[in-house]
């Protein structure tokens, strides 16, 4: 049997572990932290995970997807916070049912973890730090941060789901033919707690809860024990110029989200942005994901997304779906796959890179807009009506497993046919007003008698 | 006095040498290859340079302007070959006099080590591998490549000039809001040389010669030992395509390039193309260019272009020119002089990357498109009556030290005004023949009379 390299044993990593280890290959995956599992606190980002259908689908190809989506919090709308304190109104995901499932980035990862280690075949390595990846030797080069030893590890395939920062790709930098950018967006973030009221939700659970206030955004998701993770977004301008101390963030706070200052309390929020700085944001973009015979990049390393269309962990998850299913079609053929591979990703995850970005802006402002909500309604109006014919974007994304890049193809398909429609009704409402006009109801019959 | 650490002794980092050499700080300068001064074959990419105005006064700021300038060969237009193999016409680069100076690398880096080397506290290290810079010790980690030794060495400032695929740049890459992109585009170069034809030039020595033929293109470059540089530009897949034996290669250039390729020689074409591979063009851009209170980026390890404007070299040269400007202006006080270097200089730099860009497509394509002659034409014709109010774009870009930026500003006013002056023509053309033909010319005298 192959055997299968993993730096990184995050969410998509752990995931291809997983995959790879129902192919019955050897399987050894190094990670730089502890083992999880076992430890009080888990450094690195949060912002809470939303599970939608792509994600459900990878879990669901290793025997998951019950388990986890179980595991969760199901919000079936966003919930928008009016800057009174008091009002808000209610934008449904999709359909009656439809919803996505707020998830625990660290419990998603140690059941991951638990269900690999199941496959006697299937090895994990803490505490190892993969430092590069060599594409014709076909070793990854990790250091055992106990001993400061440095291995050289040989297998027949190379996955790299090491993150925004991956060091295997920064390995590959240099390769002829390889396009990067990485573009950090002018906005950061803090995270924060809403602790249980009377031992119950502070706030209604099965929502996405959102203040958009324009330029900075306050989000907050429940979690399975009654808390819910706060997160603000702000430029790093905005952050300096009017949250620089303990008075100007209790102010901000009290001024922009009344009702989630009042739930959050004063310490807390003295606290936290004590304690962090605000968090960057990163968008990555890179083309190929394959290189020669042995070398994949999947999740972040391949294209790390700025998180305000929630598909981040989604896409990630879709790689390791995607990536099984071409090894299927190729019979195990690592250099076949991992070419198929790149010739059919790429093109997706720049897409929904793209889509994150413009939902970036959607979530700061266009909520609130009324030209966006009349869209949004006319939407869920034709989807319910014609299920199959028309699905709004959202849905698209969310709901289905349509390629992401065929998804915009769709979407361009939706807007010209409003605005082809929108072009008829406006000249039959000139003709028909002209009509009234002059006086001639005859044009009017002899116009609707010949179309 | 100040330490400045150097990455990189090529053509960049020699000139900086010189420039710090004449501030009077201690410098040290790494460099992976051996003393190129010692060396037959110098390896590394070439592409002869075409020196022009702000690489010319970066090299004045130093006292080597008329050294450098008199060992090249001076060219004043660019000569198109037709496909027919004996039909050319010309096109000036300025107004008569106007030129930009053909220059060999080699000999151009190596009168700037030894001028560098002159002042007693520059050292150079050759056969010293920089693989690292650490932003907050300010260090800078070399390998002695004849021992394997690691050094730390401090400095006060450290500057890379260590090309595209800039070690210093790339240990940068995890920092918070380092915004980088490099992209590869679709085609790569091979070079290839024209000897002299009975003791004297093959071609007409002061001119730049061009073959351009769609999508890939033919330049000659003369040196002063009477050979040319001669560079076939194409996409990979005609490469691939249509030069992939012997018997290929030299088809190709006979049917597209018969007058090249009688001077080149079958012998010299097939040996050349079994030796090299095409090589690889890249656009890299990122922001900041300065880190932290001790690193700068310069030259292509900043902003490596695509050869089709001839600045890549000028750029460097006057990144070289504008920090040490900028360092007089505030006193040599290090952390002040990068904040305002990044300020100042990156959009200049994004500015010519994308210029670098326009022309890729101009020198395949539009010298011999009708529209682009008018143009040119005019633009040279408003230059040769109004020399300070109308300069043409390639001209500001070669014949000015205006900002990049601010040369693409200048561009877009003008073509404004022509636009403007386009519509006012049209207007009184419909006017004049609307006039003639319902044969009113009181019409137009009225007009006429009260403009």
């Amino acid at each position: 049997m192959p055997k299968v390299l993993i730096a990184g044993g995050g969410l998509v990593g752990a995931l291809n572990a997983c995959f790879f280890a129902n192919r019955g290959w050897d399987v050894e995956v190094f990670d730089i932290r502890m083992d999880i599992r076992k430890m009080e606190h888990v450094p690195g980002r949060s912002i809470n995970l939303a599970l939608s259908q792509r994600g459900k689908a990878s879990l669901d190809a290793v025997g998951l997807k019950d388990y986890i989506a179980n595991s969760g919090v199901k919000m079936f709308s966003r919930l928008v916070h009016d800057i009174d304190g008091k009002t808000f109104h209610r934008q449904p995901y999709g359909q009656p049912g439809e919803h996505i499932v707020s998830i625990n980035r660290r419990h998603l990862n140690e059941i991951m973890i638990t269900e690999a280690e199941k496959f006697n075949k299937v090895k994990f390595y803490f505490e190892h730090k993969v430092i590069k990846a060599d594409c014709k030797k076909k070793e990854l080069h990790v250091i055992d941060l106990n001993t400061d030893q440095l291995y050289k590890i040989k297998g027949d395939l190379i996955i790299a789901c090491d993150g925004a920062h991956s060091a295997v790709r920064r390995s590959l930098m240099a390769l002829p033919h390889f396009n990067y950018s990485q573009e950090y967006i002018e906005h950061g973030y803090v995270e924060l707690n809403i602790l249980p009221k009377n031992d119950d939700y502070a706030l209604e659970p099965n929502v996405f809860h959102l203040w958009p206030r324009g330029d900075f955004t306050l989000i907050a998701l429940a979690n399975r024990d009654k808390t819910f993770t706060v997160t603000i977004f702000a430029p790093f301008k905005i952050f300096k110029k009017y949250m620089y101390d303990d008075k100007s963030v209790l102010n901000f706070f009290q001024k922009y989200f009344p009702d989630a200052y009042k739930l959050l309390g004063d310490s807390h929020i003295i606290e936290t942005f004590n304690r962090m700085k605000p968090q960057t944001l990163l968008n990555i973009k890179c083309s190929p994901h394959s290189f020669g015979d042995c070398i994949l990049l999947t999740g972040d390393a391949a294209h790390a997304m700025v998180p305000f269309y929630g598909q981040g962990m989604n896409c990630g998850f879709e790689d390791c779906l995607v990536f099984s299913k071409i090894l299927d079609e190729f019979k195990d053929d690592i250099p076949k796959a991992l070419a198929a591979y790149s010739e059919r990703r790429v093109k997706d995850c720049h897409t929904i890179n793209n889509l994150a970005m413009y939902n970036y802006n959607e979530l700061k402002d266009l909520v609130n807009r009324m030209g966006y909500k009349i869209r949004k309604n006319f939407d869920l109006k034709m989807n319910k009506y014609f299920p199959n014919f028309w699905i709004p974007l959202y849905s698209m994304v969310t709901f289905t497993q349509i390629p992401y890049s065929k998804v915009v193809e769709k979407r361009e398909w939706q807007n010209n046919i409003i605005s082809k429609t929108q072009n008829i009704i406006s000249l039959l409402s000139i003709i028909t007003i002209g009509a009234i006009i002059i006086n001639k109801k005859e044009i009017i019959k002899n116009i609707f008698t010949k179309s």
